[in-house]
């Protein structure tokens, strides 16, 4: 017997039929034996909807009042999923966040969940029922609804998974697994069996949208085994575990891109103590996140060109703040491109082997490929490029890393 | 400074602007200086799609799950238009069923409610912030969301307004208030300014849908003065309120019709002690209603026809009912007509009047129409008809009790 958290995502429950499949995937797990609770997000679509409405009723909304409207969505799903589940026979009963309860904070919008009581859930597996949570939402002190921020459901399922110590949590969607690159981009892209969290966290947060990365995060601190698998096909996914269940560890696992970023690039600033701070410090004030960051010492070592990146959807914003003089700010001019793409090759094994970031250089400059802006961290390598070279840059790092499939 | 409670129906907030609509009569309100508690329905149309979800998810459904997927709708709803509120610049917040709490009985799905706490509410009224309700929900004993029954959110304005001892419970509706029959059908039909508890009671249950019935009981009960006025035009309405505030008592105050009964004929029934109990005990086991019931005695005073009417969606239930030999009925044969009209004149004045049913027999006999079932109660009389009859039975009706209006 085990004990199994099962995460259907919005495209696993996005109808009636699509939520039969799913009950007939829990029914499986009831049937062999194992104690379930079943995470769910809302019908696909449907978050989108709500989101439209609250949008459109306000432009300054009260985040109380959207969680309020916007986790109605998952509340349903949980419910048509327990009535399939007891017309099939299944012992089943939603619950909804303020039910466990699951607390969270008070950061509407985007809550973190602080304690989950299990202790009724647990007793109702020993009366073999299922327990089937409505994703994505908690009540924070105010004892009103809370949310956990798009994609939360992954979050939930893990925090639930963690609270009930779990065997595993198995993450239903629409993809198969987690993929060493994008496979719509590079054919020869493989499925792993394995990947270790810290590798799938660079994975999330470069751009791979299976799993919210603060999902991953949760997993890695409770040490959480994690399984994204179809729940349209019956074969095994990608298991995402710690770093020593991994036999034999590839010095890259993965190649991210994302396309969601745009360059800034100030010229001929002047050099002096706390520049950086004078830059970076009206954009986090702005509450702008600036990511990759170079500075080049100029020829005459008194001005510097800086380069840096903001998310596309901010840099009008960004542009603002920078030609706005009363920061102090003192440049010759200011660049901006949106048309880039960050590429990263990421690996747990990049840490004791050398040459990794030669090799995706030379593997670039092979097909022309020229990098803009370089930033690495233990276990990732990131370089800006034009964004027209993505597909070519993928493919050929792909192929450089030998993780090409062989069929 | 008033106390009052605003009540919009689907039609009042099917989409956005219309819930703009609301909130700008929920503004006057507030800013004539009174405390405003706001009970909403779900947006037109969304009920049905869950009541089809939940439906179609199961046959047998689990109640507990019907409540927590069907009183979403109206949580969208009271998030809505709280964020439409804060947006004209009116403190306002959502409260679910489970929040103020609305305490219900256990009975999912048709749940009554027993106890709502408003302390807090009032405080708020306090710091001038406006109180939006979802309607037809509240929390059962269970801890679980209970829903009130189809046209639920009546009944919650009004216990509200009882709650908080509300001056008024106004009813926002797509129509213009009450009319003394259908203006569909009898284009003489006047609106009524005022009507009694009573005579409402017996419309609302004899067919005219624009009060749940329930919530003209508990008006009753607890004393709660309703209006019921269009949210698309300014004019009054027609207040429902106590005998005693109406001065000069019409006779007949208006004319129902319902045409959802149908007609159960048993002929020659052994006329024994107890054979009502044989016909009606199974049916009442099957959950079947029967409304009106006519005995007539036969010649040989041995045998007897029993007439009665059952909702149209019960006929064929009530029909295997009354085959089934085993109950130990007798009978020669069964005949069932669903093609009839009940026709029902009301009004509290008949109490202290003679000649009222004489008026209304003649008036149709004048017209050639056959009384098929004829049943009374204090301050009202029902007839069966022919269907086909409806229409020129009620204007016949309505320019005999002289209701026609003048225009």
């Amino acid at each position: 017997m085990a004990r199994v958290v099962m995460k259907f995502g919005g495209t696993s429950v996005a109808d009636l039929d699509r939520i039969r499949n799913a009950a007939q995937r829990v029914k499986r797990e009831v049937e062999s034996g194992n104690e379930v609770a079943v995470v769910v997000s809302a019908m696909a679509g449907v978050t989108n909807q709500l989101v439209d409405y609250v949008q459109s009723a306000g432009s300054l909304y009260d985040l109380r009042e959207y969680d309020t409207v916007v986790s109605s969505g998952e509340q349903v799903t949980s419910g048509l999923l327990s009535i399939v589940l007891q017309d099939m026979g299944i012992n089943a009963r939603s619950w909804l966040g303020w039910q466990g309860p699951i607390i969270t904070n008070d950061a509407h919008g985007s809550a973190r969940i602080e304690r989950i009581e299990v202790d009724d859930i647990i007793r109702r597996f020993g009366e073999g029922q299922v327990a089937v949570f409505a994703g994505f939402q908690g009540v924070g002190p105010d004892g009103r609804i809370s949310t956990l921020g798009r994609g939360g459901s992954d979050t939930s399922a893990v925090a639930i998974a963690a609270a009930l110590k779990a065997d595993r949590c198995d993450i239903y969607t629409d993809v198969d697994g987690i993929y060493t690159t994008d496979p719509r981009i590079v054919a020869k892209a493989r499925k792993m069996d394995k990947i270790t969290y810290e590798e799938m966290l660079e994975l999330a947060s470069q751009g791979a949208k299976v799993l919210q990365t603060r999902s991953v995060e949760m997993a890695m601190k409770h040490g959480v085994r994690v399984q994204v698998l179809s729940s349209f096909e019956d074969k095994p996914g990608t298991l995402v575990v710690d770093e020593d269940e991994i036999v034999e560890q590839a010095i890259v696992s993965g190649i991210a891109y994302n396309r969601d970023e745009a360059k800034v690039t100030l010229r001929s600033v002047r050099d002096t103590p706390g520049v950086a701070a004078s830059i970076f410090g009206p954009l986090m004030a702005a509450a702008i996140n600036v990511d990759m960051i170079v500075q080049n010492i100029s020829a005459d070592k008194k001005t510097t060109d800086m380069t840096f990146t903001v998310a596309k959807a901010d840099l009008n914003r960004a542009i603002s703040v920078l030609e706005d003089k009363s920061n102090g700010l003192t440049y010759d001019s200011l660049d901006s491109d949106p048309s880039v793409a960050k590429i990263s090759v990421i690996g747990v094994g990049m840490r004791s082997h050398a040459g990794v970031a030669q090799k995706m250089f030379s593997a670039l400059a092979d097909k022309g490929i020229n990098i803009e802006v370089i930033s690495t961290s233990e276990i990732k390598i990131s370089v800006l490029v034009a964004e027209e070279y993505t597909e070519l840059a993928l493919r050929s790092l792909h192929t450089a890393y030998g993780l090409d499939s062989e069929d």
